[in-house]
């Protein structure tokens, strides 16, 4: 059977509260899904599994799909959605949690629609790595998995991250997150300590300062593209890994040079989905802003060689 | 009258003493002046304009005569070598000054050789304003004049530093230091601040994360080389300075293109310098050591296009 998407991702759908030093916004949409999907949906077709409560509007439901987001996967079950508050404080480098209310997510057990379990690229979006599991236990031999984690999941379910990031093509996390994870204060270092796990590539985020590609054969490092203000960092990782994964399920590929392509999209996109608060930004965005914004970030770094 | 040397470099000559997580060294050869010479003389014939006591011993500069360093403008006076004394914990993020010896540093007053007057190239390393000043004011017309400063100057030299800034072609601050002078938390704006103050350009340093290059046409963003261990970060920024600077000197230009190369001859030129204490790993290192590792720069940072 083809598969009804080109990419699936899994992962949470919130309604968060979020307060900035400008702004302070409730119950807006969230989650880690919802920012991959909305990411990737520029460039392929995003399956998201997840699950919603009641509280879940049809106004949600056609922000995702005037994306092109297709939702079968999409569970809604009598209860709230899954609720976070956060505080960031100064230059939005700390962020402080004021409460988390699973409430329908802690039941969640993540299905995937039959027309799901063949699609070539799977995102397992920053959840509980037992999840990331039973998803990867019902897909069929994706030509690319790529997984998010966080530190909760690192000081609570090792073991079950370790199986994780032994199954995946690509796991992510940021740069505090490989430290913690591995010990190592070098990050090189930390890299090839989850290389050698089994992944093929892993993938380092560290925020505005950028990111870096590991692989086996090298390193492909990428500062991050230049803004003036951001209004709400949430997301960010998430509209990130969406972004590089729906770029490779456009491509077909998974070679290094549509990685690093795929990674100057991630980059832009993910800039595009801080300026605003929830999906706000992304779902105004067009293919012809990210375009001429990969064109800024390549002036940005571009350097002339006679050679 | 010919210029004695392609460029000249202010700024302070000390012997530290450094701890970090690994080691301890006393008494070795560092400050602003020495790592700048040192990284610009693979490039440019470098002068140095300081001052020095009786305990800077004929090694110290046969290692500076070695590397091509000229040593007119060096003073030598009468008491010790001013001394630095710092301690790095962790992950080399955090430096805490131990101690503070000025000693023959505290009445220096800078004199340039009649030789040096006429270079076409001058960096102001970090040292008092006032003391830029007085450089700025016996040199005949130089075609680029670069300087660099700290936070310590911002909080008690504010005005002295203003000054130097509305006079040089370019200044360069870490990210904090842009922060703190402008009291702008986006780098971008900070930048925009000084650049409204006259400066061509603003070189903002990140340390680990990169540099970012302003001007008023746009911006440069380049990240660092990534290195898998740092012995000793001490100098780093001096070195960058003064490779940048020391490119610029070779190729006599001071347009965009050439900057952007210039910048990143520095980050390599840098990373070589902390993978040891003081000059060590600079005072063996070649020109090709250098190309060899700009190409593998190029290779770290490469995105193909089709077009």
């Amino acid at each position: 059977m083809n598969p009804a998407v080109d990419l699936v991702v899994v992962g949470s759908v919130a309604l968060d509260t979020i307060e900035t030093p400008v702004a302070r916004r409730e119950r807006i949409l969230g989650g880690s899904a919802s920012y991959a999907c909305a990411a990737a949906s520029f460039f392929a077709r995003a399956g998201m599994v997840g699950v919603v409560g009641t509280d879940f509007t049809a106004e949600h439901r056609v922000l995702f799909e005037g994306l092109g987001v297709d939702l079968e996967g999409l569970q809604v079950e009598d209860g709230k959605t899954f609720h976070w508050s956060g505080v960031y404080e100064e230059n939005m480098n700390n962020r402080r949690t004021v409460s988390t209310d699973l409430n329908v997510f802690a039941d969640f057990s993540p299905e995937l629609p039959p027309g799901y379990r063949s699609a070539p690229y799977l995102l397992l979006g920053n959840i509980q790595p037992e999840l990331q599991l039973h998803v990867l236990d019902q897909v069929e031999t994706p030509r690319f998995v790529m997984a998010d984690t966080m530190n909760l999941w690192i000081d609570t379910a090792k073991d079950a991250l370790d199986q994780v990031i032994r199954r995946v093509h690509l796991i992510t996390v940021n740069d505090s997150e490989a430290r913690e994870y591995t010990g190592e204060d070098s990050l090189a270092r930390a890299a090839r300590v989850m290389l050698d796990m089994g992944p093929r590539h892993v993938l380092v985020k560290k925020g505005e300062h950028g990111s870096m590609l590991f692989s086996k054969d090298g390193v492909f490092v990428l500062p991050a593209f230049l803004l003036d203000d951001v209004a709400d960092p949430t997301g960010a990782g998430d509209s990130f890994a969406g972004a590089f994964l729906g770029v490779l399920a456009a491509s077909g590929g998974t070679d290094e040079a549509v990685m690093r392509r795929a990674l100057v999209y991630a980059n832009v996109v993910a800039a595009f989905g801080v300026e605003a608060f929830s999906l706000e930004r992304l779902s105004t965005l067009t293919r012809d802003d990210i375009e001429a914004r990969v064109r800024q970030f390549r002036e940005m770094t571009a350097v002339a060689w006679d050679d």
